[in-house]
């Protein structure tokens, strides 16, 4: 590795936010680049700074402009991110604006916004250190995105510190796998009352859930990935299934769409109660947990489908 | 809300790295503050900048000093940074550290450092800004500090895209719950064979493992609760765990020492099953994983024991 990638990694460990800094070029078109250097200074007067490469197509257009505006981004806006890195021609087409002093043109939906005045342009070696007065501001608490090591990230905050001394058992471990225990029991137990309402016992659920996971299989495969799910399962309970009309035998054993709809209601409660015990979190901290929990899914050989690292909301 | 409160939690919004900024006074004294107003500037020559109040009282020291040292802190480094933010007389008591250009105090354990010579010192309202050439620099690939709001944090990175067409089965939702069971029945699988060479079946491990949560209690509650944990648990279940000596059966149901026993091998079992479902995480992802679900239980009426929200290890 070069000298200057070495310096350019361990600079990269500081991890920061991601701005878009936008002013008005020359000719009245809007200009926007993404930016992380951004820094706060001053409170008294309210002053922040961002720098800025001399070899920028942009250096023309900030080091001529009076005024500016910095948008921190939120945790959902890496397309915003990647959109004013990159080399598009019209990076504004498309995006909805305000348009602030001097007709600078306002980014929607980031966790804060600062219209600014230039004061200094001072020099930093291959950048333009712009230092400006904040004359506007606004502010949405939203989770912020991360840059950090070339990549993006999500934040969780710090836990409050809790006593302690309330685990000292050592069959309690503080371990991920009774955190695990605890919070599958809770969302599980907190449906059960339907799955009686319906008249599924254990073992029953248990086919039906491996049915739903894994799709249609043969006996020999569903007896064992059904067992897994905690109830003894025997020819017994198939039979009884496939008398209710719920599961279809033949060379793969597979749900009916009568035990689709049986399944409706309980995934209806198992969502909701999903959604009580998640409350604690917020929506951003649910999706760090679901991509953690999401990459312990990958080649984890239980044999069942493949899970997406990514959710939707993040692609 | 006043103006500059308001400003202050606006500024707030952009995340930043946490530094130890160190270098030596007037009389050879060793000199640290906490910074977050770090930013890099140019690659070519290197430099970097920092800001501090007019109003700190380390003014003197950076502001006649020819050297200083960033430290960026690491996620495991919280407690320096409130030792560096603080007014203890001297802070860097009973620290361990190397010396660098000057003498200058450098911290151990960062994930980066950055010995400079100060190069500028420009106006910025109520603060100075130091830019900085890098002279030498370390960088350690671990976990930020993550500073946001006014709180610590840590960094989740974005997951990799995989393709989410692998999953279209509106029974295998893109929930919590799903993820949740099938790493809780892959761990607790894979503790299976450990429980069949003891000779425990489903209802007597439920019991036990209710007991090692939940410490002792009366059979009424016992009961529900053994059950809660998927296999139907009755009074001959406890007798004929009593009969081998691994409950006590009195006005409370309590494991006995030989009970604790038996539990050793499989909690040895569940936890190697752990960590190899856990592997494709990193040591700070577990942490955050386990704070989510720590989050996700307090107060949850499962009636287990409290659990600390904060890892020993943040302690």
């Amino acid at each position: 590795m070069d000298a200057t990638k070495h310096l350019r990694h361990a600079l990269g460990a500081f991890a920061t936010g991601v701005t878009v800094v936008t002013t008005k070029g020359p000719e009245g078109e809007d200009v926007g680049r993404t930016a992380n250097s951004f820094s706060s200074v001053s409170l008294s007067p309210p002053m922040v700074l961002w720098s800025l490469a001399k070899s920028s197509s942009s250096l023309a257009a900030f080091r001529d402009a009076d005024h500016f505006a910095v948008h921190v981004l939120s945790a959902e806006q890496a397309d915003l991110s990647a959109l004013f890195a990159g080399k598009a021609p019209d990076k504004f087409a498309g995006l909805q604006v305000d348009r602030g002093d001097a007709a600078i043109p306002l980014l929607r939906d980031c966790t804060a916004r600062f219209e600014c005045r230039t004061v200094h342009r001072y020099d930093g070696g291959d950048h333009i250190i712009f230092v400006a007065e904040v004359t506007r501001h606004d502010h949405e608490p939203v989770s912020p995105l991360i840059f950090h090591g070339g990549a993006y990230g999500r934040l969780v905050r710090h836990a409050e510190t809790l006593p302690t001394d309330a685990r000292d058992d050592s069959l309690v471990p503080d371990d991920p796998i009774y955190l695990i225990s605890r919070l599958f029991y809770r969302i599980r137990g907190a449906a059960a009352q339907e799955r009686r309402r319906i008249g599924l016992d254990g073992p029953a659920y248990a086919v039906l859930t491996a049915l739903g996971h894994m799709g249609a299989l043969p006996e020999a495969e569903l007896i064992p990935a059904a067992s897994a799910r905690g109830d003894a399962v025997d020819a017994a309970t198939l039979a009884d299934l496939a008398a209710r009309g719920w599961i279809a035998n033949g060379a793969r054993i597979a749900l009916t769409d009568k035990g689709r709809q049986v399944m409706i209601p309980l995934i209806a409660a198992l969502k909701a109660a999903e959604v009580e015990a998640l409350s604690p979190l917020d929506m951003n901290e649910i999706r760090v947990l679901k991509q953690l929990l999401a990459r312990t899914a990958q080649d984890d050989g239980t044999g069942w489908p493949p899970v997406p690292t990514h959710t939707r909301e993040d692609a």
